[in-house]
């Protein structure tokens, strides 16, 4: 059953005007934090963003209006060393946390946290997204709702009663992405040209934004430039310096 | 159901001596790999170690070795932006993956991934364990399984029919992870010495390895100094640049 859920899951990007309860967001939210956790470090936030206002804002920075006004809850997914850093002070320390490793810990501990919440979201038949956008303005953002240092948002994520049902798109099969004892590259050769095909049928074939459009091409067109070049700076001055 | 299953998970370290089939790793594979995915890039690849002297090279590399030799299926849950470079050459483009943001996404993906497999597992009724420590010896360990350029360990993932039943570590409460509009430091002063009475209690009740400490004391202890300071470089090496 979790794994039909699982399954089932395509991005939800238009919501019923419906609210979450506090005590919903509080169920969810625990359910999440049940995730592993890196040497129970627990390096995550989640800043809910209820006021309308911000939400606004929001939407602009992310160039997400539609989904940050109009979702059943807003959420930002914070990696957050900050929190960590008063449990040390406690003890009479200071933390350090400007290593490579701190942000693959931060970033992996809100990772496995969000998709426990999004997940959890569906299972009580709410749709869910993922927002990147948070990453164009991730300074901006921060300051909108007094991220102190140590914090940052890696993305959004929205939850809400789904206005509209999307197929599910194909994934890469799984001999492309699962390999066993030794990465494979060769089978690329067949496998991405046949993905290709899969991925032409569906979007020909799905009910609504029909189009013609192989994954190689979105990928190639997509990733021939630098993203976001400003964010290592941006991190930076959130603490998390890449040493 | 998803969310009694959630709050249910504890690592499992010991498992009895039953190791997943093809069939089963490919029911778990597909189902994570239905995950949202940054602009569907889908930067991941898992890798399975089968094969006995790897799995023992691997053990001693992580420092993990009765994991990475009990389990029933140990998997490298690995970034992978040489899968999308190859795709764009189908279409005579070369990819940019050099950036700070490149990082976020794959270790985004695989953390989305990743947990989809963990808790998929868990319904079937294996345990799960996240293997932070193939980052101690991540350059020995890609050589080991011949990963190529943009592709690099995050962690493992061991999956297995437990052996151990582990209690569930109460979590920080959730006031303490979710803030509403702006961010709230000055709650942890009342909020984290509660929670260390918390963990003090559950370390001194539970069923093996008693002790006596708190979370904040641990933390203390393990964030007074910086981590694995090689991870940059060797992430560089991987194409992982930083710019």
């Amino acid at each position: 059953m979790v794994i039909e859920l699982m399954k089932s899951h395509a991005s939800v990007r238009d919501y019923k005007d419906q609210p979450l309860t506090r005590a919903q967001v509080h169920e969810l939210v625990e359910a999440a934090q049940y995730a592993a956790t890196s040497h129970f470090v627990q390096a995550y936030s989640i800043v809910w963003v209820t006021d309308e206002d911000k939400r606004k804002r929001l939407g602009e920075l992310s160039k997400n209006p539609k989904q940050m006004e109009g979702a059943g809850a807003v959420f930002l997914m914070c990696a957050d060393y900050n929190r960590l850093g008063h449990a040390a002070k406690l003890q009479g320390e200071d933390i350090v946390f400007d290593q490579a490793e701190n942000l693959l810990v931060a970033v992996t501990d809100v990772g496995l946290l969000a998709q426990n919440l999004a997940l959890a979201a569906e299972s009580k038949g709410y749709g869910i997204c993922y927002i990147g956008g948070v990453r164009n303005n991730m300074e901006e953002i921060s300051k909108l709702v007094d991220l102190p240092d140590g914090v940052f948002p890696v993305y959004g994520l929205t939850v809400g009663v789904p206005n509209e049902a999307n197929e599910v798109k194909p994934r890469l099969p799984v001999e492309a992405v699962l390999h066993e004892n030794e990465y494979d590259e060769a089978k690329y050769a067949e496998i991405l040209p046949a993905y290709d095909e899969t991925i032409m049928a569906y979007y020909a074939a799905r009910s609504n934004n029909q189009k013609t459009a192989k994954w190689s091409e979105q990928m190639a067109t997509f990733l021939n430039k630098p993203h976001r070049p400003d964010l290592k700076d941006v991190l930076a001055k959130r603490g998390y310096l890449f040493k």
